[in-house]
């Protein structure tokens, strides 16, 4: 949640999300050339609306990154972030990007959106054995291992089988600090740390595991300012690459974030691809990256209507037709989703305002004292930013789990 | 999470936690005269094992207590805790406890589980339009309004309606900062505050509402020490009572806890009915009481398979087959929930240990640094204390949201 003082409308200048897909016209909020209160009083609320289109775009400006820089790269959605049908449909369609999994569930619903096996990674944490039995069913699967109980697990299962490992560098960067998780004074549950890696290494070397890949995470929503860490754990992990001479893939991960907020920068991706660049070219290694919320945060907007507004214990509550159950990040993450009224009111003062969801929980609030223009009842207003993590981690708690998804181009 | 260091095991007493339906027997683990470990080979895990017998013994002890202060109360479960088919089948067969819902959903479940709508009570947050319009097609059920706004619009659909207001007393009791949400310092939500209640009584009165009820919530999980607090909240709410002669129902919400660690006392229900009868006795009004999680808490049991174990950058990590989306209050409530193997290992020393689950997320654990006997990948764990707030608000995310759940007895 945010918490800022008003300002005045700086009509001048745009606002500071303004994209050429998204922006008011004519005082009607547009995304991916659609008028958003058309849409929701067509559909109803709530509704979690998406541009394909954005969606390619952010494929496509990562892809270019990296190509820029020479890489032999590969993307590899998280499809955890959002699994919508034609969120899937429309990735699927870019041929240039495959799925990371992370259960055996999410690598059903990859194969049946069509995605070859040898498109998938497998990235998973506290792997059970059914969940291997299942990959070993599933050769092609580009598996990486969290654990070394994994490497001895599925070694048992297929014994000649490339795998990846997934080390921990000790090191983050992202949103907020419950997603720092390399946090260098906890130990966290990813991935095989420093002091037990020679170990991993002789337990896949002793069942013949070929490790083919090292994979690392960083955090969650870093943006250019994060850059500097991002390169330190880079740098960390030399150490893993020096110790692996036969690893033909660097997986670097996630963690891309997008601004969410005034006076956030957009994370400078030359910069990224050159750092990742620097480590993998000298060693001729192929490129990995599994973006998840990078690739469909700001492709996904999602609209509630104003039910209630009223003035309670002196703070202006603007009570809203959802909560978090159905997109928990402002409240779980921290994570700010910017709201707009559908119909801009430009000429009026914003207020401060918190914004509450209807699920019966103190807790279920999307903004606590943010400026907003006046709303009425009635009124729609729109989340920016909510593509990722929403439906894909949906509940139905109270009852009130009800939402529509659509595609808008 | 809680953190502690290791004891040794008291052998001559009971542990915190044991009672009669509760215990480990020749080294096994029994709930409700089942042996867990039996009962999770069969359905497979996760599971969640319910005891019948003990949601009716929590329903019983709380009327008991009421009963014997003399008062007229009526119980209203809500269902938002849990709404598992055998759950409310159990509480139904009662007779004893109606239902409090706050969405259209939970009524409707609650109407299709044989409840009469004067059985139902409906407490609802940022309530909408379409709400509205159910409810006033079913007249009996029992309506709280939470806001001025919600009055206006009830009245305009059913003017002559008897209705409840749902005050706030500006003070709070329970579990975690986060749910004392009648935070002197910070305006919340819910309900109507003082300095606007005489404007919610002109409003209803200009309708030809009655009001019959006054509602008010007190926090979440407040055990004996939070009963000093509570009859504070009680000294608050006569002040709204004095203002309204008309009332003859005094709700005083839900929110009652149970003891969910060592140390914890059982909440003394004696003297938490006493402060009710001395508020209510004198004004002659009925009791009513919402109580959720304090039905179904202690009743509920979920149980895990170990899959991974494993040192990580020093820390032990107990990996399991379930994580936050199928029980959250961990992670988002800081409740814990105590971990038990189903077969005892009495003369290992507790290690310090981590319980990572399988989501993807850092933020996925449901217990950092606390003394465990030594487990093994294959092991079953017994999470107590996780009857409430588990499926009710689970989700999907990661696609690893399958769970059993079972009525034992």
């Amino acid at each position: 949640m945010v918490s800022a003082v008003p300002e005045k409308a700086d009509r001048m200048s745009p606002a500071w999300w303004q994209r050429e897909d998204l922006a008011y016209t004519d005082g009607r909020l547009l995304f991916a050339g659609r008028d958003l209160a058309q849409v929701a009083r067509k559909t109803g609320t709530p509704v979690f609306a998406y541009s394909g289109h954005r969606i390619v775009d952010n494929i496509q400006r990562l892809l270019t990154a990296l190509d820029d820089q020479g890489l032999n790269s590969r993307l590899f959605y998280a499809i955890k972030a959002n699994r919508n049908y034609g969120v899937l449909r429309q990735i699927r369609q870019t041929r240039f990007c495959g799925i990371d999994a992370c259960s055996p569930d999410e690598v059903q619903l990859a194969l049946k959106h069509g995605f070859n096996p040898q498109e998938i990674s497998y990235t998973g944490t506290s792997v059970a054995n059914s969940d291997l039995d299942f990959l070993a069913g599933h050769p092609k699967i580009l598996v990486n291992c969290d654990a070394i109980s994994t490497i001895r697990r599925l070694a048992d299962r297929c014994p000649n089988r490339s795998v990846g490992l997934r080390v921990n560098p000790q090191l983050g960067a992202g949103y907020h600090a419950g997603l720092s998780y390399h946090d260098s004074s906890k130990a966290t549950k990813f991935g095989i740390y420093r002091d037990r890696f020679e170990e991993a290494l002789t337990v896949a070397a002793d069942a013949n595991l070929t490790v083919e890949r090292i994979h690392f995470h960083c955090g969650s929503g870093f943006l250019s300012s994060g850059l500097a860490t991002f390169e330190s754990i880079l740098e960390r992990v030399k150490w893993f690459l020096d110790r692996c001479p036969g690893v033909r893939v660097l997986n670097v991960g996630g963690g891309l974030g997008v601004p969410l907020k005034k006076g956030d920068l957009s994370l400078d991706l030359n910069r990224w691809a050159e750092g990742i660049g620097r480590l993998v070219k000298p060693r001729h290694l192929e490129l990995h990256t599994e973006p998840g919320d990078y690739i469909v945060k700001d492709a996904g907007i999602m609209i509630l209507e104003v039910n209630t507004v009223e003035e309670k214990g002196g703070a202006k509550f603007i009570g809203v037709n959802g909560g978090f159950g159905i997109q928990n990040l402002p409240l779980f993450y921290k994570t700010p989703l910017h709201p707009l009224p559908v119909i801009e009111n430009p000429n009026a003062a914003p207020e401060i305002v918190s914004i509450a969801g209807h699920i019966n929980e103190a807790i279920d609030l999307f903004a606590e004292n943010i400026p907003l223009p006046p709303v009425c009842e009635g009124d729609l207003l729109a989340f920016l930013n909510a593509g990722g993590y929403g439906t894909s981690a949906a509940s139905n708690h109270c009852m009130r789990g009800d939402y529509v998804e659509l595609m808008l181009d």
